[in-house]
């Protein structure tokens, strides 16, 4: 068995902190197949942490085991972690960045993390990365059993994360991630919008729902089902939150 | 079989987006081996990333098969196409990132990626990187048949690159990219230059040629052969681009 | 043998170099398993890059190969070098890059490299790390023998690297390194301390020796025991080199 490993991380790309992770799972798994998430999540930045890892994990097989560690109270007595959920498998802090997944799968299996022969024979008090999840990780990829993992554990630390709301005839919405290009994705599913050609206001805009990007022109907002299959505002070329003006927590709605 | 798979986008490397493609692969090919290029290209630069293809794609085994995703048009009617040429793979969409390939390489197989079983279920209208053109590389580094892609196309799309020229007992070239150590590339290939110790002129500045940056002086300019066999403009342990004051489009000349 | 490889540069993450790099590993070891360290290093700054391998290297696997290629002399008469050290391999240019290995690891073995049939078939003058330096690297990944890579060579370049000291009874250490968190690497070893509840002294600040960020308030400065086995000055949840004012060569007293 050599289940793949993904990592997301607060990291940082030019520091070793996530090749020191790498090097602990190859010397627990010397075949293992390792993918990088993403190591730039806005340091302890928790709640956008918990965002990636619901919209990327399912697009890798079934049995994949995420390592998920932004960690600001590493060393305190915030707990370590393990969640099976819809056939995969995570690692990390008990701190919310595992939390939306469990509001998306019903059961989730939640362990502590209390085996210390799947830890790195010295565990430091500032980089449970690389000494508690990084080996953890790598002892599940290679078919470790979870329930040997530590003790169940009830439940999980889990942030308050906005929903999209009916109100009468509207429909309120929230941004809750900005990517790169600087579309803004929504927590409306396009189930909820009344029609195909439904018209979202935000910061007094108005912007028309279409298929893609290209349906609109050069430099136009449009509202797409985005790739996590929520509803995203963009600019055809552009850039939406700059040319918008917008920021996470504001308010989209439908009406 | 299990051909490499290199990965060009310009999805940044701070979104999940690279690794959305990345865990799709893994579906189709368990085993597969997944090399970065980078994830870096400016938003929406096809010339940036047909130039990177065209420059590295050589350094990878005959049969690697590249993922070129560049994509402003996703969704649109622009074609989905997979080229053949020089031994190496190639997909992305048909918009000018692969031809600089077809350029360089004769013949060139054309196909147009139309075989959905070669996609992922679902297709979304915004992310095609995720759902053509990955799993489309997944099945080609498992030995899948390039002719079953789908039928053959006439041509690509093509972007005007500027060519160096001869005129009278000068040269013209142009700066065509310009990468992360300021070190500005031309279309000058070494062998039109009338002799080993040439003298190139840009932006009212002389550049001698010469064959390793520390052939001069430090902060001094200087002209090598770059690692994609184009004469380059550099400063010896400095940034010849902020130095020199130098952008894509400058005319370089020699005489 | 498939020994893992990994690579230290400061080629950047926008450009393809870390790429052509692999394709050629992969080119002589089709299975290699490359990890990044970083291709972040400060342009040319030969002490960052040291400073890196020494503190990841032994997170990996017994036997691996780094390549470490921060390589401004690149062309001119700098060595190529290989070291064996503490079970593992390093390839890079003699510059510093691996000196301070040789002050961890007795013994080492350094040997030049020489023989060109690890070499990539034309060796350009500007990019070693894709010519030399990888395909050495993937040869010694399939176990090539070490010693046939070139001659015998006694000593490596030294940087001069701060130490701390004691005097009288005082220790006088140096800030090294500051990492993407902000939190800033020092020469001080926890042993070397008078007690557990020890200050540090840092530009008129006074820090307090703690066991982990959280062991103070939220933006309030602290002393670890960093990952490398060395103190760090951190703040809780906060950026200590940006709110200390700290630099790389600071001073850091305990009295």
């Amino acid at each position: 068995m050599n289940r793949p490993i993904a990592l997301l991380t607060d990291f940082g790309t030019a520091d070793w902190f996530a090749a020191s992770m790498k090097g602990v799972i190859l010397s627990v798994n010397p075949r293992a197949l390792i993918v990088d998430i993403s190591h730039e999540v806005p340091r302890g930045d928790i709640r956008n942490a918990a965002f990636g890892i619901l919209s990327c994990h399912s697009s890798f097989p079934k049995g994949t085991v995420f390592a998920a560690v932004v960690d600001p109270g590493v060393g305190s007595d915030r707990l370590a972690i393990a969640v099976k959920a819809g056939g995969y498998f995570f690692v990390g802090p008990d701190n919310g960045v595992m939390s939306l997944l469990s509001d998306t799968y019903y059961p989730v299996e939640i362990r502590l993390l209390q085996n210390s022969s799947c830890f790195r024979k010295t565990v430091s008090a500032t980089f449970h990365g690389r000494d508690v999840f990084a080996p953890a990780a790598a002892h599940l990829s290679r078919g470790f059993s979870f329930k040997d993992l530590g003790p169940l554990h009830k439940d999980l630390v889990r942030l308050a994360m906005p929903v999209a709301k009916r109100t009468g005839k509207s429909i309120l919405g929230t941004i809750v991630y900005i990517d790169g290009f600087g579309n803004c994705v929504t927590t409306i599913a396009p189930a909820l919008l009344p029609s195909e050609k439904s018209l979202l206001r935000v910061r007094n805009r108005v912007v028309p729902f279409r298929s893609c990007y290209a349906d609109v022109g050069t430099g136009k907002p449009v509202a797409v089902e985005g790739s996590c299959g929520l509803i995203e505002l963009c600019v055809n070329k552009g850039n939406a939150a700059e040319t918008l003006h917008l920021t996470v927590g504001d308010t989209v709605t439908v009406s």
